[in-house]
């Protein structure tokens, strides 16, 4: 009986998948179980003050406006301030360059939409975000990875990947999910120049660019692309198509990203995404438009950067003190996550039930590998946890990788 | 060098298409312009004051959570809340059978995804919503058309389409989009048994059914589905998936809808949604909540209902008073629109420029019909313009297809 619809009305399953993570977080959700697994900001710094006060102006000021349809490309003064957030880094853009989505996801499942058709082969890193994976298998695409290093994506082996015919190049290239590592600046050019020759474009997708804790700041992608371009058109117009989002910076309650790119590119975004929910909540465009426009937007961002670095610094001092022999972390200098390698003998998945027992989660790294691979890896969050539960599931993930060492 | 991107990376656009309609509509935003085109609720009854209190409730008592992450199926409480409600027509469901959406154009996309092949076969009304035209037009589907008339969907002609095999029927019940046109008890009989004998499910699209000015409400199609069926199951695992929105009743600024559909059907929906955009925006979830569950929420929709039976009485009134002999259009129990046909030699989207023209605006009834036809006919929004701006447009547009008669 329970299969009925399955059964009676073929329900298309064919690479849309679970998402075997999503389905395991729910485990981690107990309260006693310290996660290491989500990839949630700290609720701690959720700026809830001014969002009251941005939800009392809005309403009072535009209510009207803001609980009305709105257009799909986004809330006009939203997109302008991206525009010009973005000419603070040298790259000409106009709000026409911009739109807003139903978070970095929904910019995703748009880019698939209009890019993938069935067999369409897509360079990845490996590992890489789990969230794109989901998104572009439901087009029917095919993965080809490249290896990161420390520093990102090992752009030397490039030219033999983008010979074998590649829709698209997908980089995470600050703080990367899962890794936590960033694309080196001269990496960046070779990456650029590279997919340009190959006439291959690069998805740059950046949540945590403005959650750097220390070094200095990398040029984004598509700022590079921009600057290796004569000049004919003003306006941005190159090979690069860039998204960021809210979720890390405000709140990923609000479900809020954007999508800069060439003209023509965002047009054909348009069109997919009024098909696929109309537009980005309107209330939510104007809220984010009131907190991103302030003068404290910048404090705020200090704000989380220096929480995060204060956890990091944690986990990072935790592992050190407690991990056996064997055991390496990559060393973020910014973003969310760090990268736990394990000895080869040891697959994480098959310790992940024992790590819950033992009241701590983590995700293990397998997924992250569209063609496998990674099974002696994990991927720990630093971002939802306080300090002394850092320490204290460190010391207990150390205990269950201690008593599988091989 | 503007067409680079699509000659280059050839970006699909089969099957997307472009919403002419919203192009068009872009036409009709002029301040001067009294226009009966766009779908949108009159804000003037937007509840902000209920708004604001909700969004400082939400904010003081949940704000982290409020602010996070969601899970994919929807906030459990507004998901409990929908099943409650549900109840009260006699039909068990639980929260499992329901799917908070982003708007109902997501689900809409979401039943593409999850049920239509490239080729499958759809039972449509002609005219129909248009949403739905783009929302499928996107998975390569194929329509088949029905008519409808005073009393909705004529499902005398059911069966003969049935026998052409087809992947699902989708009908709006009440106070159609674009008609305004109801389906009977009768008929929604009739519909339920033809679709069970065939096997056919059906996709209930709802959006009004709380918005009836006048007479009695009819059952829901879901209901009568399940009223049908021996109750093995005391949960609900019909034949129906039906949908509903916030968007008529609080606003469409929030782009938040739900779903009921027997839990199999929940399931693969939350798989793609997982994809498209990982859940509906927590923060609107905790709102609408409050809201919905708030003892002022019925008074609040009796208020709508006063406010558009007005605007549709003062319509229905003018289209007598001003339009001449041959004209015809539908007397709407409830919704937000209502339909005109002209003389079969009057091309409304050739008139169109002339309305404009003229201060007047309307959507030509041409693309709500999915295999052509329907040139002489319009849709026309009441819900939108106050009395004062109704009566001089209808007088307007009167003006205009004097002009054009034949």
């Amino acid at each position: 009986m329970h299969t009925l619809w399955d059964e009676r009305y073929a329900l298309r399953t064919d690479n849309i998948g679970s998402s075997a993570i999503r389905e395991l977080l729910k485990f981690t959700s107990q309260p006693d179980v310290i996660s290491f697994a989500g990839g949630m900001p700290a609720p701690e710094v959720f700026p809830i003050e001014a969002f009251k006060k941005a939800c009392e102006v809005v309403l009072s000021e535009m209510g009207e406006q803001a609980l009305q349809y709105g257009t799909t490309e986004g809330y006009q003064p939203l997109r302008e301030l991206i525009a010009r957030n973005a000419s603070k880094y040298g790259i000409q853009i106009s709000a026409d360059n911009v739109l807003i989505t139903t978070g970095s996801q929904q910019a995703l499942d748009l880019l698939g939409r209009i890019f993938i058709n069935r067999g369409d082969r897509i360079l990845v890193e490996s590992p890489t975000y789990l969230g794109a994976i989901q998104a572009w298998n439901a087009y029917g695409v095919k993965y080809v990875t490249i290896p990161s290093d420390e520093n990102g994506m090992v752009t030397e082996m490039l030219e033999s990947r983008l010979r074998t015919g590649i829709k698209f190049i997908y980089v995470l290239p600050n703080f990367q999910n899962p890794t936590g590592v960033t694309l080196s600046r001269e990496r960046r050019k070779q990456l650029v120049e590279m997919a340009d020759a190959y006439g291959v474009p690069i998805v740059e997708d950046d949540p945590y660019g403005q959650l750097r804790f220390e070094g200095e700041h990398q040029t984004p992608v598509v700022v590079i692309d921009d600057e290796m371009r004569a000049k004919e058109v003003p306006i941005y117009s190159g090979n690069v198509i860039y998204t960021s989002t809210f979720s890390k910076i405000l709140a990923p309650g609000l479900r809020l990203a954007w999508v800069v790119a060439p003209t023509e590119v965002i047009k054909k975004m348009v069109q997919a995404k009024q098909g696929c929910d109309l537009h980005t909540a309107t209330f939510n465009q104007y809220i984010a438009y009131e907190l991103a426009s302030s003068p404290s937007m910048k404090e705020h961002i200090h704000l989380i950067r220096k929480v995060y670095t204060e956890r990091r610094d944690t986990m990072l001092q935790a592992l050190k003190d407690y991990m056996p022999e064997g055991v390496l972390w990559t060393k973020p200098k910014g973003g969310l996550f760090l990268w736990v390698t394990l000895p080869d003998c040891i697959d994480t998945s098959k310790i992940f039930n024992e790590a819950v027992d033992q009241k701590v989660a983590f995700v293990p790294g397998g997924p992250f590998h569209p063609l496998g691979g990674g099974e002696n890896t994990m991927r720990l969050n630093f971002s939802n946890s306080k300090p002394e539960m850092i320490q204290e599931g460190i010391k207990r993930l150390a205990k269950v990788i201690k008593n599988n060492l091989c």
